[in-house]
């Protein structure tokens, strides 16, 4: 069976692992800091590669940044590592076949070939952490778009101006339905501009009522892209994944987008893989290309 | 040459042509009005069927409603057509193979083969009339969703309830960016519930100051929507058909638009075919489809 040592790169950690053609994780789970320079990271590419090439077939990359559409490097980063990470050929890094993906699309693939969307040919994963990643998956293929930037959940949820996001545009989906978003409605529902996601959660599990409808408006607003992902894509499932994804609730949002969309029903689920989608997604990824093509 | 017997089913209007295989009419359009009865309509089809069956290989149908992903019938009516049109599986409406799809797809499909974005693998095809409708294509391939209802543009600009939409939800983009959406944001901008899509229009050509504000506001929320499909698609180009197309500055959009995206530039173009679209991308995707299949 095929063994793909797994990168995960995000702009805080890079974890590495042994991943076989089941998705399974055959070797401990490596962590590292990511470095904060072009060069360290590289540095650490290097080593993790040098310790394990010997092992694998393939060498795959879960990361943070817009993929091409080629799958051998970067397009964009972030912004939350470091600002000349795209300019590595990634093949350059080992002379076993390598190949990158954005980290939620991997996770969205992890999901599509063994997790919550198994045995769905469209679905849209959205990772709701400190920010919003998006996957999507149209009749089987990853949507990658002309360049490979697709997926982005930067879309408009309000006209007038309101919060900036990240992105450096007003009001997109992220800056509501992630963790940050979370805050944001607690700091404007409180006026504690010091509240916490953690006070708003806890109050929430205590029954204190406005913690209960700072959580509620959070998760409308989910419900509020959701209901316009579905109009777009008719997909089977939308999966949410991500540090923020535990605490909604999917029964909830499944009735509700139902109820709103003028395209068919679908089923809103939580992930299944968690932590190392980004990993087992980028290598059974690798397997299905190289195999491809060879 | 093949040539296909094109009909174009609106909620007023069915239109019939011959077009053959470059996409080019080679007959006579014919208009009749769109009968308000099931039995009315299928009596239509049959007698333009029965007509012209005789001269060409295929008969398509480019018609509102959701179409079905083998192409055959309709999955659900919009609302501005007879309740039970939905029912009939349209190949038994003539010996001749008999094609379906959804208007905005074919138009975005016409306009991919031999219009706007020809030669464009990624684009998003916005028919803006009294509503908005939408076609994407997603390398070369028309975005179907589970069922084929995908493409609706029904996705959230607001969170606070402020328009309803003709779909029965809230704040969709087809309620703003829509000739019925200027005609509101007139309204709520002048405080003249009378006021027209013609006045505004009219004004804005005369420079009439409030008229050119409200005018800006509506290509604005245009302009907001098309950030959001632009992020989630990564699409080569945007095309803007129907009648309120005319009047927006696609230079403006493309500027506006490249500057917000966290995506990789595209263009804002008009369509390049307008009113026969449909019936011209209905014709192309029949023969791609049958002759793909004998």
């Amino acid at each position: 069976m095929k063994k793909v040592l797994a990168i995960d790169v995000g702009g805080t950690k890079i974890y590495n692992a042994i991943v076989n053609a089941n998705g399974e994780l055959v070797s401990d789970v490596e962590k590292h800091s990511t470095p904060s320079s072009y060069d360290d990271i590289i540095k650490t590419f290097r080593t993790i590669i040098s310790n394990y090439e010997n092992q694998v077939d393939y060498i795959a990359f879960s990361t943070c940044g817009a993929v091409n559409n080629t799958n051998t490097g970067i397009l964009g980063s972030t912004g939350n590592i470091a600002k000349d990470y795209p300019k590595t050929d990634f093949r350059s890094l080992s002379n076993k076949p390598v190949f990158v993906e954005n980290d939620a699309n991997c996770a969205a693939w992890a999901e599509y070939e063994i997790g919550a969307s198994k045995g769905f040919s469209n679905s849209i994963m959205l990772t709701l952490g400190t920010g919003v990643g998006g996957g999507i998956i149209v009749d089987g293929k990853l949507l990658k778009g002309k360049n490979g930037a697709a997926g982005e959940m930067h879309f408009k949820m309000r006209l007038d101006k309101h919060r900036k996001c990240t992105c450096g545009a007003w009001d997109c989906f992220e800056i509501y339905a992630s963790g940050n978003g979370l805050r944001l409605t607690g700091v404007e529902m409180s006026k504690n501009p010091d509240i916490t996601t953690y006070d708003i959660i806890e109050g929430k599990n205590k029954s204190d009522k406005l913690m209960q409808e700072i959580f509620n408006r959070w998760q409308n607003d989910i419900l509020a892209g959701l209901v316009g992902l579905a109009n777009i894509f008719d997909p089977d499932v939308i999966v949410l994944s991500g540090s923020m994804a535990q605490f909604v609730d999917t029964d909830y949002l499944t009735d509700k987008v139902n109820g709103e969309i003028v395209t068919t029903p679908l089923k809103v689920v939580k992930a299944s893989l968690e932590n190392y989608a980004g990993m087992i997604g980028a290598a059974l990824l690798a397997i299905r290309s190289f195999n491809g093509k060879s």
